[in-house]
């Protein structure tokens, strides 16, 4: 109860419980998705960012470049339009396109239907392209192996402190480097940042666009894959 | 029930009704938000954006550059750290930071307990700085009178399209300009798909930056306060 005004506002608790049982469920839902993808020989990737960040056009990049031994699947989240899906459909790859409306986030059991859209016997390495967004998709596991998060140095370099779990849940953090002259970004502090919040998390810098530090990224994408460090 | 591994996963419908429940409550503080605004006169604005897109540089700018007859006041919201508070108040413009946390966006639970912190007798225009997210904000009224969405064209010009609800909701979009030169944003095709999906959207081009554009950004300000057009 509000004691400024009495207007009967009852505060967060009823939505913080509502939260706590619906994470449960979420939680119960990703340990499926990861026996699934376990079974069936598949690393999974959560690829997180804020709206915009260039989470697409790194993976058309990363389909060029990754060796054609193995195979990838995609799939898409966005509150609208199969657009990213038809990106990465003209590219060869199964892929399929989770539209979430008003929903922030991909979720376990979105995944779950998602991925039986896609041929799970055939694939090696799923990309999950999470709905652009730094806060709710890192409150949602989604039985995926590795958690990669892309910073677009445009957003400024205060978002790890703002913006920390996503952060404290990467196992991965890409900084894109093509923009850098063009802003005030300052990279060692977002990095040094960044490292306070996740000192395991790995960093590299790269660019989609410029071909900057690919090579270290499918590298460690080759290596994850072909020894199973997933 | 989920009928293609028999895994038990019940969808979405249990969200949806705890998700329904949660807006309905909302949308009832939001109305004696804007009770609370009307009686003291103050225009509320909701300034929404992808995290970084520059909320805060253009309230900085805004402060500059308001007529010194109008009393400012500032919310700001983000997941953690008070820097775009300190920000703010290093410009002499009374403002109250909310930590959200794991939260998404502010609500109008939320927005009653900040604005009981403020001096409300003094103050013209309540600038609302929501999270960095253009899904979820939109999605929760405050009781503001004007929904203001801010694109930073590097988050690409398919926004609109993908992110349609925050545009939907938007009385003024404002597109920042100063990156333009160096990426490939098509303005006129994002300025277009908002259009359809918004008609009687407002549309300005600006930059905190360079100044293109402030001055109709501050007149449409000193209009809507000074008339009351709120």
């Amino acid at each position: 109860m509000c004691t400024e005004c009495g207007c009967g506002s009852k505060g967060h608790l009823e939505i913080i419980e509502v939260e706590e049982k619906i994470l449960a469920a979420n939680d119960e839902r990703a340990r499926h998705n990861r026996e699934t993808l376990d079974g069936h020989g598949i690393c999974g990737i959560n690829l997180m960012s804020s709206p915009g960040a260039g989470k697409t056009t790194l993976l058309e990049r990363t389909i060029e470049l990754l060796d054609s031994k193995f195979e990838l699947g995609v799939i898409e989240g966005d509150p609208e339009t199969d657009r990213d899906a038809e990106r990465i459909r003209a590219r060869g790859v199964p892929v399929h396109q989770i539209t979430t409306g008003q929903a922030c986030h991909l979720d376990a059991a979105m995944l779950h239907e998602a991925m039986h859209q896609l041929p799970l016997g055939t694939i090696d390495l799923l990309f999950v392209e999470n709905v652009g967004n730094l806060v709710c998709p890192a409150a949602f596991e989604l039985g995926t192996h590795l958690n990669v998060v892309l910073l677009s140095i445009t957003e400024g370099d205060d978002k790890p402190a703002k913006y920390p779990t996503v952060f404290r849940k990467a196992d991965l953090l890409l900084t894109k480097t093509d923009l850098l002259p063009y802003t005030d970004f300052n990279i060692e502090k977002a990095i040094r940042e960044a490292r306070v919040l996740n000192p395991q998390m790995k960093i590299f810098q790269l660019s989609a666009k410029t071909g900057e530090g690919m090579k270290e990224w499918i590298g460690n994408l080759h290596h994850k894959i072909s020894k199973n460090y997933f």
